[in-house]
């Protein structure tokens, strides 16, 4: 490796040992730390954000991409962005082909009849019309399925019992959630007629939770669905009996519909460096079964409520504060990938994304070229006082900037939320309004607001980020 | 008023007068006392109410009466309490008439475009096939309803915003459910088309909670819906937007279907007083929504494993212990009023019924003729280590063993659980097993057993009743 691809590495653990006085020189000016102080404060007092969580799923609802409901969500979000007074205020359109849920049911038919609350997974194919039957191929998790060398699987309904931790973070949903991605394409190269799994979430209610599967390439595709917590716990103890266990599916669905949905985009121009942007961002699509309001609608709220603080601050951000409503983070990142295409060439000083629901914030992370480190130590300090704490420098901006990190190498910010509840009701019919505290909406607000503005203002660039060791030289 | 009528009130006075010393004389022989004490400490191990309860929804699961899963459930009954050794195990035909659900859907249409999330109310008529739609006449309560003389519902939908307070009693519930029970008839003779009421429920979850509604005599009978509680919070957040609502509902259903369930019994046949019967019941029943593991299969787990530990104790009781699991609780009561006609001339030590989940019992309570008193008190002794309190005289035995209260005076009993999050789930596809703790099902098991051993060996009659004051001469 030549010294120069190390140099980045040496300046980062040069910084990271410098004691803190020395680490932070005056990154910031007396006046933007002052307006930033000023944030916080109004974010304190500021109802906006759930004003407009209340609003999206009051008058929109469920809005998956291309739907009805989405095109609403559009329109909705411009009107809103325009009458709070952004400039540029757009929907960039973004083609795409959506999969459409029809009616399911599924049932145990053996050893007793009972009725199961399901839901297809996002791109499932349907089961033929009159529907299929087929026993039950337990396996107490995906690990159990994975290691499965044996014929067990073929000509049976996989059942795959993986359990979601509760934790503090997304690591429990994390760990479970390959099984709902990349389970139909195990099960499927065993000859399973179909996959169902016990729901990826922390519940235990009777509701089945959503999101999308995938279909690896070469695999014949097979129906897929989620069976609520409470019916797979029934499956679970149905299977110690030792009989044989039957299963009734019957799913429609339509898949490869040609559709469009749009980005919603609004910005604050910057002044002396508006050619260069910092994005903060979430979904404007939501899963069919429920409203979306933590799933995302309290992201749409939370950032533009912040970047709302900054118009109204009377303090012109340097660079373009950009907010970005994606389209299709639920089942495809069309609209992140749309947005990656469009805006390759301008310079991000960061993107982040706020889509973890409605919980506080309690880390503050960035994914930033070593020299920037300055810069996000004193944009933690002026986090501190939110009870938030700097992490790593090796942040996740969240899925639809994750994307954009990804594909542009473009540098990353994080606002790490406590999501301990938030998959109780994920992707399902009940994530609903009454779920979100306005509270706790309020000071991730501020901290958005916050980090947006220094960000904006900071004399370091972020970027361009050290090229990946693998694409070393 | 004649002397001859006030004697049992003054005897009454006179014993809650009394020191607890001297109210309390030896009630019970050592050796009762003895088995008592066993019970309590063999029900503080047994698995037996959780296993039963378990079986009950995992082998049967939603057993509306006059169903196939009714008969299912009967079955079931008859198997396990033969297999667990009762006497005289029967199942005792109740011919009744039944409603039936059918399809339900129903959705806002204007302002918004909204679906939401309801059930059919149980004796519901159904709306015409190609359902109706009009605009909602919102009340913010029952109340609010009962005293509009206005003729604001005519031609509409009349929606009832009645919230449930989580108590913990039954409390709560009791004030609210009259809405559902008595607000179908209040909105139809108003004029309305139909009526919808925010869920009887403690709960926030996208659950609509059913249960039975009650046309009024003369009155035209309009179809009847419960709306999940975030879908009335959402209908209430609409109609403070001041434009007309509208609501499209379509309900099927089918009323007064001929049908037949069962009360299923079983005894441990006393010794010296065996015609004499010590009645412990719970329901069979469920509503069709879900599986009913708290209502009732908790009830059914508590008073059989109650009995059982009675049966294996080797102790014979004097008088005899039946065990009643009750037909159609839910909507109508015909198991009920069936036994009290056919039993009607044996005598009734006690009646009493498990029908409020599987909280702790925190309360024992009786309504007894009062010179039965002192073995009240000594029971409630035996109770006490358990973490239950004596309340008063005036107890209600639970729904089914109120009806035979009431029908034929017999004496009751009561162990009040801790209904503080019963309402949650309380007539919803939710009622599942992991809500049952089966920590707290071994504590019910030990006071229903105390209770009704000690009962049955008391050398004081608890009846006959003393004559209501209104049937006094």
């Amino acid at each position: 490796m030549p010294i120069r691809s190390l140099a980045p590495l040496i300046a980062a653990a040069a910084l990271l040992l410098l004691p803190p006085a020395q680490a932070q020189p005056a990154a910031f000016s007396a006046a933007d730390l002052a307006t930033s102080r000023a944030l916080a404060a109004r974010a304190a007092q500021s109802p906006l954000a759930y004003e407009l969580v209340d609003s999206l799923v009051t008058e929109v609802g469920p809005r998956p991409a291309g739907s009805a409901g989405d095109a609403r969500a559009v329109a909705w979000a411009l009107a809103k962005l325009k009458a709070l007074g952004f400039a540029n205020v757009r929907a960039e359109p973004v083609p795409l082909r959506v999969w459409k849920r029809g009616e399911v049911q599924a049932s145990l038919t053996a050893p007793y009849l009972q009725t199961l609350v399901v839901a297809a997974l996002g791109n499932s194919v349907a089961t033929p019309k009159p529907g299929l039957q087929a026993e039950i191929a337990y396996y107490a998790d995906f690990d159990a399925l994975k290691a499965d060398t044996s014929e067990r699987a073929r000509g049976r309904i996989v059942f795959i019992d993986q359990k979601t931790d509760r934790t503090a973070d997304a690591r429990g949903y994390g760990r479970a959630v390959a099984t709902r991605i990349n389970g139909t394409s195990e099960a499927a190269r065993r000859g399973a007629l179909a996959v169902a799994i016990r729901s990826i979430g922390t519940d235990r209610d009777r509701f089945a939770h959503t999101g999308s599967t995938r279909y690896a390439d070469g695999v014949a595709p097979i129906p897929a669905l989620a069976v609520s917590v409470p019916d797979a716990d029934l499956i679970a103890r149905l299977q110690r009996y030792g009989q044989p266990l039957t299963m009734q599916l019957s799913l429609q669905a339509e898949t490869d519909v040609p559709a469009l949905t749009h980005n919603v985009i609004a910005e604050i121009p910057g002044s002396d460096r508006a050619a260069e942007v910092v994005l903060i961002g979430a979904h404007l699509d939501s899963w069919d079964l429920g409203p979306g309001a933590l799933d995302d609608g309290a992201g749409v709220g939370i950032v533009t409520a912040a970047a709302k603080l900054i118009l109204d601050s009377g303090a012109k951000p340097r660079r373009t504060v950009r907010v970005v409503l994606f389209g299709n983070e639920e089942n495809g990142f069309d609209g992140a990938v749309a947005y990656a295409d469009k805006y390759r060439d301008q310079v991000h000083q960061f993107v982040a994304e706020s889509d973890l629901g409605a919980g506080l914030v309690y880390r503050f992370q960035s994914r930033v070229r070593p020299e920037a480190l300055p810069a996000v130590r004193a944009i933690a300090e002026q986090l501190a006082p939110l009870n938030i704490v700097l992490g790593s420098n090796e942040g996740t901006p969240g899925p639809d900037a994750g994307v954009l990190m990804r594909r542009r190498s473009w540098p990353a910010l994080e606002l790490s939320q406590d999501g301990s509840e938030y998959f109780d009701v994920h992707h399902t019919a009940n994530d609903t309004l009454d779920k979100v505290d306005p509270a706790k909406l309020r000071q991730n607000v501020a901290a958005w607001a916050v980090m947006t503005w220094l960000a904006a203002q900071s004399e370091l660039s972020f970027g361009p980020m050290p090229l990946p060791r693998s694409a070393a030289p």
